[in-house]
């Protein structure tokens, strides 16, 4: 393997831009903590960042089931490549390094992973398709396996971490650490639902991944496992946009842990599940569009009253990531006008006759045209809020979405164009 | 009418916001000469604007065959809908207003225009479907037409003014104004097809228009100049984006003037008519894409060897509207990787191990990887340039696309977002 100095040569993004943020206004004063059993956690320095932990192995006791879902994009990276051929549900670990995405580097970077798990393998006696694998970082640069094989080498002595550190351990210009927890009940017995994530949207500024890691403590077969997930993303992780680019690398992975056994698959146990994970995934999401590139405000799209789920969520998607309507949430400005043109936009057949808008409870337009009668002064103070809710009622139907996003500021482009000054 | 105060109150985006623009690099040193025959045109300060004129009426010697297309959004502006209603291709007089889209404003929009428009028709001695309307400007704004109309009234006495002074009089934030001519030879005779334009690309900061005017010196069916605009849109105005954003008011209308008779639709007229129109409505688009709000640099996106046109240019457009290929452009950061992230994010499905992708002619990653002997020195001062070319070769097929855009800079934030200071 190559550690590829060309790139070096280039100045190409590095995960050293931390610096450059300035800290999300959303960051929380508090994490959520929560005593993980049934694996254990280690982090290590491996030298892709300069300061930081940026190498995280999860070593399960037991066999566990897992239900994964990748990004949709035609250049995925090495390791959506590497778990897709070879894992088959069960997991016996996780491995995850951030500063390299492993993305775009054909064979040489399925060799990469080759060797590394291999390594894995051997110091845990497992089979490699039993260890998962996800990569964040700066695309198409090699790395020499050595700098992960090495780490693997201690881990007999190495002291176990926490989940806040494994949160931590995968940031990359995120500008603070995901984790979240919820509960339910299950014939009497509590199941937790927890989970960490990272990024800073779709995407990030070393266009590395969104990666998100969850844990169920109940023993659920792989195919309710698998619905589980995919009921729930609709509505968390695919309703979220920092800017509409989608990474190589996005990965989502449920761990079943075998703790609480109960049939599942009965219908009231599994809306109870069902509940607590869409509340488990919509605040992980959430905390991801709370850290979204430079922002200053989040945006809440809700589009009511459409024919379809479809042309609401098109609708919502246009608007949350038009520029134009970015930069004026980002100047305090309520440009309905521009909400109007994002809506048009999707050549969705819609009753221009029939839109509603509103900021917040401020309708600013009706019946195709202007609200006379807007507030201006209050309209004007509500768009000072962090969080800006901006409705769209088509009167056209009976079906709803809604989607999270941010505005784009100066700092957006700090990020991502200014720092090879 | 209604002169609306109520949006005034909210300093909504209005057009006095021209000197927040710095004047694009790509402003030419001097405009296209075109001396005009069988029309008059007249330019007027009528007040939508505080400095500059800000309304054009062109009136034809005689009735002219014109052929139009406008913007697929879903919610037109009152001009579109009025002009789709009302014109059936024959065209005595054009008026078109800048400072005020009037669009999103429902029946009352469509008054207002019928208010001028009647007047104009009066005074020219002409039915109202013979006249056409465009606008330009901030959206969902009430106007009294008795600006438009005090204006109409002086005509009669007022001087006319030439190609270069209609351009300016329709400018909004555009920093130049955007004119061009092309001839060809037709049975020995020389025909002229010549154009004015405006918009900061597909969109400006007042959320207007684009709106393209193009005259051809002769007598043309209107089939044929329907079948003549439709050819060549898809290579000119239908491959530049500044933005992704869709205005409500996007028109292109050619106009045949009575000049010189030939068999248009004998084939080697029409190949000689269209290539010229083409060479014309390129040299149009570009003027417009070079205008691009806040532009630092001009991108050309090639995509080539691709399975479908349909293919090549979904890709195309997907890396020059990407925030993160656009803003690592703006820093002269040659991030293959996003431009890979951008070409997946299609989910076209292309053979990633098969991707060629380079900046100008510096090859940057062959068969899925990178390319190890890049020259990184020559690569980094090549980024330096004002237009920056992106080729990608998808080894996929014979088809191929290029589309046109630009950077995204502090600057584009500025216009849009920073001028509520």
């Amino acid at each position: 393997m190559i550690k590829n100095s060309s790139t070096k040569d280039l100045n190409l993004s590095s995960n050293e831009r931390l610096s450059l943020k300035n800290t999300s206004v959303f960051k929380p004063k508090t994490y959520a903590r929560v005593k993980h059993n049934g694996y254990k956690i280690f982090t290590f320095h491996a030298g892709f960042k300069k300061k930081f932990d940026d190498l995280l192995i999860i070593v399960f006791d037991e066999l566990v089931n897992c239900s994964i879902v990748y990004s949709k994009t035609s250049t995925p990276s090495a390791p959506i490549i590497w778990d897709k051929k070879h894992n088959n549900g069960k997991v016996k670990a996780l491995i995850v390094n951030s500063g390299n995405a492993n993305a775009h580097t054909g064979k040489e970077g399925i060799e990469i992973i080759n060797d590394y798990v291999k390594s894995l393998s051997k110091h845990l006696g497992c089979k490699k398709n039993q260890i998962l694998v996800s990569s964040t970082g700066v695309i198409g640069e090699l790395f020499d396996p050595n700098i992960i094989i090495k780490q693997i080498l201690k881990l007999k002595n190495k002291q176990e971490n926490n989940l806040l550190g494994a949160a931590k351990s995968i940031m990359t210009t995120d500008t603070y650490p995901k984790l979240a927890i919820k509960k339910t009940k299950i014939n009497g017995k509590e199941i937790k639902i927890y989970g960490f994530a990272k990024g800073s949207g779709m995407i990030n500024p070393n266009m590395g991944t969104m990666l998100v890691y969850i844990f169920i403590e109940a023993d659920i077969p792989s195919l309710i496992l698998k619905k589980l997930l995919r009921n729930n993303l609709d509505t968390t992780f695919n309703s979220i946009s920092v800017d509409s680019d989608t990474s190589t690398s996005d990965t989502i992975i449920i761990f079943s842990l075998k703790k609480e056994k109960a049939n599942f698959s009965h219908i009231s146990n599994y809306n109870k599940l069902n509940s607590t994970l869409h509340s488990l995934m919509k605040d992980l999401s959430l905390q991801v569009i709370k850290d979204g590139e430079g922002l200053s405000k989040l945006t809440k799209i809700n589009v009511l009253k459409a024919k379809s789920k479809n042309e609401a969520k098109n609708i919502a998607l246009s608007i949350v990531n038009s520029p134009l309507v970015k930069t004026a949430i980002a100047g305090q400005d309520p440009n309905w006008g521009r909400v109007i043109m994002a809506i048009g936009k999707t050549g969705e057949k819609i009753n221009q006759n029939k839109l509603e808008v509103s900021f917040g409870n401020n309708l600013v337009c009706q019946n195709g045209s202007i609200n006379k009668k807007i507030n201006a002064k209050k309209l004007n103070k509500y768009m000072k809020n962090n969080i800006i809710e901006i409705n769209v009622n088509l009167n056209n139907g009976s079906k709803y979405h809604t989607v999270y996003g941010n505005d784009l500021t100066h700092e957006y482009i700090k990020i991502n164009a200014d720092y090879r000054s």
